[in-house]
């Protein structure tokens, strides 16, 4: 029997010294949360707000709670799915526990300890920072804490504290079931699941089939599921799950039952066909890693976007702010989610959503450009942390691969293959979960990341579109991509003081919501204005801007989405930065603004990753009058399904008039195979529009596609050519 | 104390059936060698005998010897540092041990089981084979069997089994040192070694300075040393060792005693400098792995070769075997060798040899060229086997880098980052050797193995020779590159019948001692006639093709080991392949004939891996009368002693005249730092000659060199282009 507790807390400055005063506290949740409550400060979302915040989390908060012993005589236990940061756990002001991690469980038996009613305290110690980091993220490169807290460009600097996952008293019979593991192989073939039950004491064993009917019952510690129903990511099959219960009979009564799901599926990551060509020349180096899903045997096409908090504070995550996100993705005909390790790892209640759905989850550690140290204590750390997160994971079947963290071996984090907290989560990965691959960070050899706007100033691409720059990348897997847009004004409104509102500038709130300075100090990210005068013209209206920006972000994110499918075999994942945010942004690359709300992009991308559509390959966004407009055409397929042909009609809509270039009847697509068509190629006209749409419309209405793309009449063309002589 | 039995041994085509009689038996040893001395067989080494040697690792075979109980109570243990392959012990026909794995090493108590004599037997089951694979390396791909005894283009087949490594009975007191471990820490300054002691019965402890001083005594389990000797490799310093003894006192009297020689050295693999700039380009990749050895804080270029197995009887390697070899690596300026994973680990003596030497090891466990399984059973032999080979290893200096075999991420073994032999060792190199960098293979991301052979016939590079390619080539490390030169005609007369002698063709005498069909069946690896015939005309005699072949090979690995020396810092390795041999080849790429006679490239790679001297890149190796000589002058140095600057002198001499270009006066060298010279330019006079050297002429001579290049006067190149036409 669980029971919650009344929590309260209060801060003091110093270790030694006790609060002066409580206040009410919300568990799970975050110190910060009550105290601002308690204090009346304003709401953080808006304006500036957030920096009010400031320095809270440099205070010891000590809560506080009643314990009763158990009055029919059951033993007692406190439980806590996960305390942040480090802390001491006290009864009656003696020390029964001290840790440091909030990945970790904590279970505690209090049955001898506790009087008829006890005071339990936590003391939540200030958040870990490198004592002689800058004031960012770096402060967080020796600890477990999740960086993106500590300030990012799309994320305040808010590092929350406190009690954030399901934390209660529980009390239980005198015998309990203490350890009830299931785990499983699959036999070569996917025709036998061998489950493996790990238990201590007597337990009565029963696995129940997907659709309820008992399958299997033993008091054995293993037993065998002949054509086991697998579990499939969505789009490829039914994400079937096996119940399993355990009971403890004491004298002949069930005195304890646990109950789990299992989902039985066979995740690898293999290499492309192909890949084994390269390299070809001598000296000869090895050829790429890995990347590319396989699924039961099943090669799937990875099609997804990155996973950020969906709250600041991590306490405030819950199934009913999962749900509708998760159902998102899937509505999106994506079948992955990397969970970034820049944030927290999620609650269960996260991966139970994704199991359900079919989502797979690339699950990451929390460690984030940054240089993680070969520090004993930080490993030691990390070693308890990140055995807690893989035993906890590794039961969901949507958990397909594992990842050590973000962009360690780039310039800006200096970690390397050699570097002893990335061995060490390598070697636990292949103690508790070998069967699921492990990649050391994101970007490996072959991937990429980037870009994150829709044309770049500067670099060696700068002046070239992102359409254009994809005609020619070569990558085995698109794990980070992003195109910014500004949020709609009705979320301006809620984020940005009224004054502020017709036109963004740099003011604090604007700042703050990252509409400037987000990725450099000078930098126009992520509203970037520059870019869309450029592109529309000066003096937009806010709405324009908006509008505008929507476009870039829609035309942008369907291009590399598109693009990284055509280049299957070779390229195997396309993951767009970033799925959601934890706050209204005033401009983000998301496709979805907090908590839930889709963007334009959303839908363009949802489009995009359509099982099977038809698409086509443009060279680039801007186009002039009396310009030969060329474009391939493809049926893009990642679908094992059986499929027909068809038809597609190319049209150009331009200054209100439809023009029909082709019909080209496309043959069945093979399983997972897309189709090359006909290259459509058109001489633009010169007329006063500032834009034109290719239309691919099918006889089969749920293949047809638009691209709208920016056009220039003679004069403007003119104008521009003038302006860059 | 320590006795030697007398070992016979006999052979039987099944298990169960004992052999009809036995032999005597060398321990340690192999069962062929035994085998053939018993049946008279003629010698392997000349023409194709070694045939005669296929099949006998079919068979079962069993060794045989008495023990004895000890006469004054002393416990008896039989201990054996290898058992080569899979095998059981059985004492009076009864089975007490049964093991798969020739690196692990055995101890057995017996003296419960003995009576006053008893039948010791071990029985050697048949070599690994795959059942399914061809007859060739790909047989062990299941086994911890080294694979190059299965075959490769520079060792015959010939797979041995039986006793490998000392094997004896050991008498001991009641009591002896059952544990006795020592590791240690350095300091992130290298200023103390925290040194801790693994034991567990009370035992003293003393070290003693690499002077033979006491420099601590204790019976703790740990203890500081300030300011340790490091160890440093050849070229860097002393490869100081301090000697450990550990003393189990037992009634005031010493009853067992042990001596142990610890190094102090700290081995990173850290990124070069600059090497964080790449990649530039979005989407972004992943900056090089590291591959530059930093050894106690200072970057050290990593100069030396590919050992194999120096004799094709792993049994047959001794601390006699060893020393000749390692020294010459000393005195050759090497300071690395890596000992390749096609072949065995190592007997203890060759790493006390590298220790003493100060030659690193690059440790590489039995894995090469297949695709060792993510197989349950193979996966739990390579665990044993893995330990067993790092705790041995891990206690040397020398051994700075572990590497999970050869080639393995290629495609022709098409292992990746996700098999699970390769995951697993580097698990248990963490858990183990935390310290000491691991990588999965070799080659790589930015590494290269190749090229092979002075010139490719076919290609991209083709008809370019090795100095043109190596102009343009750009890695972090060239760990495998190989020059191939044929052997004397004194080691010709001792493996090649006579009649065959006078040239090679085509016979199984040639071909069975790699002159023909090395490489490929059809190739003319490694005698490589038709490159020399291009090179030098036909009709040459074998004299000419020793002496020919020889050139080539010297400056080919000329050519590469300085090209890799001034793409220092981004390249910070170069090893060519191979240093040794396990016979007497007919042609080779090896440095040294079997077992330990210089090649003249021996010489020429001792000249390139001075610390310093006067260097030229050469961008080709044939030159035509009247075109335009051009070199680039260098002063190669990886020493970090004080230089003095000083002036080369460069002379071409031709048609026995002697040229001076110019002078150079170079300052004095940066520690670990070239220079770069001038560009020598001169116009080739047409004149009657076959070739010409340029020499580099230093007012200090150890800094001189010399490359000897061809030369075609007008009249070839005038036939030489009409032919071509």
């Amino acid at each position: 029997m669980k029971r919650n507790l009344e929590w309260k807390v209060g801060r003091s400055s110093n270790k030694s010294t006790p609060p002066d005063c409580f206040y009410t506290a919300t568990v799970p949740g975050a110190v910060q949360l009550d105290w601002a409550k308690a204090t009346n400060m304003p709401d953080y979302t808006f304006g500036d707000n957030v920096k009010l915040y400031d320095g809270l989390e440099d205070f010891y908060w000590t809560y506080q709670a009643t314990v009763k012993k158990s009055e029919d005589n059951k033993r007692c236990f406190f439980v806590s799915e996960g305390i942040d940061y480090e802390f001491e756990i006290l009864l009656d002001g003696k020390l029964i526990h001290a840790q440091e991690g909030m990945f970790s469980r904590v279970e505690l038996e209090l049955t001898d300890k506790i009087k008829s009613e006890s005071l339990l305290e936590i003391l939540i110690f200030p958040a870990p920072k490198r004592a002689d980091a800058p004031v960012d993220r770096s402060q967080a490169d020796h600890s477990c804490k999740p960086a993106v807290s500590y300030g990012w460009d799309w994320h305040p600097r808010l590092i929350p504290l406190g009690i954030w996952d399901e934390t209660y008293i529980e009390y239980r019979n005198a015998e309990f079931i203490q350890n009830a593991d299931v785990t499983y192989t699959l036999s070569e073939d996917l025709s036998r699941a061998d489950v493996k039950l790990e238990f201590e004491q007597d337990l009565l064993w029963k696995i129940f089939a997907p659709d309820g009917k008992l399958v299997a019952e033993t008091r054995d510690n293993k037993l065998a599921i002949e054509n086991p129903l697998l579990w499939y990511c969505n789009g490829q099959g039914e994400p079937n799950m096996y119940t399993v219960t355990a009971e403890l009979i004491v004298d002949g009564e069930v005195a304890d039952c646990k109950h789990m799901k299992i989902g039985f599926r066979r995740a690898r990551l293999i290499v492309h066909d192909g890949g084994w060509v390269e390299p070809v020349q001598f000296p000869k180096s090895r050829s790429n890693p890995p990347i590319t899903l396989e699924l039961n045997g099943r090669v799937v096409f990875a099609k997804g976007a990155n996973w950020v908090s969906p709250d600041i504070f991590y306490g405030r995550f819950s199934k009913e702010m999962y749900e509708p996100l998760v159902k998102l993705a899937k509505d999106a005909n994506m079948n992955i989610l990397r969970v970034w390790g820049g944030g927290p790892v999620n609650k269960e209640s996260f991966h139970e959503l994704c199991d359900e759905m079919g989502i797979m989850v690339w699950a990451e550690f929390p460690l984030a450009c940054n240089k993680y140290p070969d520090d004993e204590h930080y490993l030691d750390v990390l070693d308890v942390e990140s055995r807690s997160i893989i035993k906890r994971l590794r039961k969901h079947p949507s958990t397909v691969m594992w990842c050590g963290g973000n962009e360690l071996f780039n310039n800006w984090s200096k970690m390397t293959d050699q570097s002893l907290p990335l061995r060490l989560l390598g070697k636990n990965c292949y103690e508790l979960d070998k069967h699921t691959p492990f990649i050391p960070t994101s970007p490996i050899m072959g991937m990429g990341h980037g870009n994150y706007v829709f044309e770049y100033f500067e670099g060696a691409d700068a002046g070239r579109d992102v359409l254009n720059i994809m005609q020619e990348r070569k990558m085995t897997a698109y794990t980070e991509f992003g195109m910014p847009s500004p949020s709609s004004p009705e979320i301006i409104a809620q984020i940005i003081p009224e004054n502020e509102r017709e036109y963004p500038s740099r003011t604090s709130a604007w700042i703050t919501h990252h509409a400037f300075s987000a990725w450099t100090k000078e930098g126009d990210c992520w509203i970037c204005l520059e870019l869309l005068e450029k592109y529309f013209g000066k003096n937009l209206t806010y709405k324009q801007i908006y509008e505008c920006g929507s476009w870039l972000q829609c035309e942008g994110y369907k291009a590399i989405f598109e693009s990284a499918r055509r280049q299957k075999p070779m390229c195997s994942m396309a993951l767009n930065w970033c799925y959601n945010e934890p706050w209204l942004t005033a401009a983000n690359n998301s496709l979805i603004n907090y908590p839930a709300l889709p963007k334009p992009s959303y839908y363009a991308v949802q489009a995009s990753c359509r099982p099977v559509f038809a698409s086509c390959s443009i060279p680039k966004f801007t186009w002039n009058a009396g310009e030969l407009f060329e474009a391939e055409l493809w049926i893009l397929n990642d679908s094992y399904d059986n499929q027909t042909g068809g038809s597609v009609n190319v049209v150009i809509e331009i200054n209100g008039e439809r023009h029909q270039l082709l019909t080209w009847d496309f043959p069945t697509p093979e399983p997972n195979k897309n189709i090359e068509g006909p290259v459509v190629r058109w001489r633009l006209p010169d007329v006063d529009v500032k834009e034109f749409t290719i239309h691919l419309e099918s006889n089969d209405k749920s293949l047809n596609s638009s691209y709208r793309l920016k056009f220039q009449p003679a004069e403007v063309v003119e104008e521009t050519n003038a302006m860059n002589v």
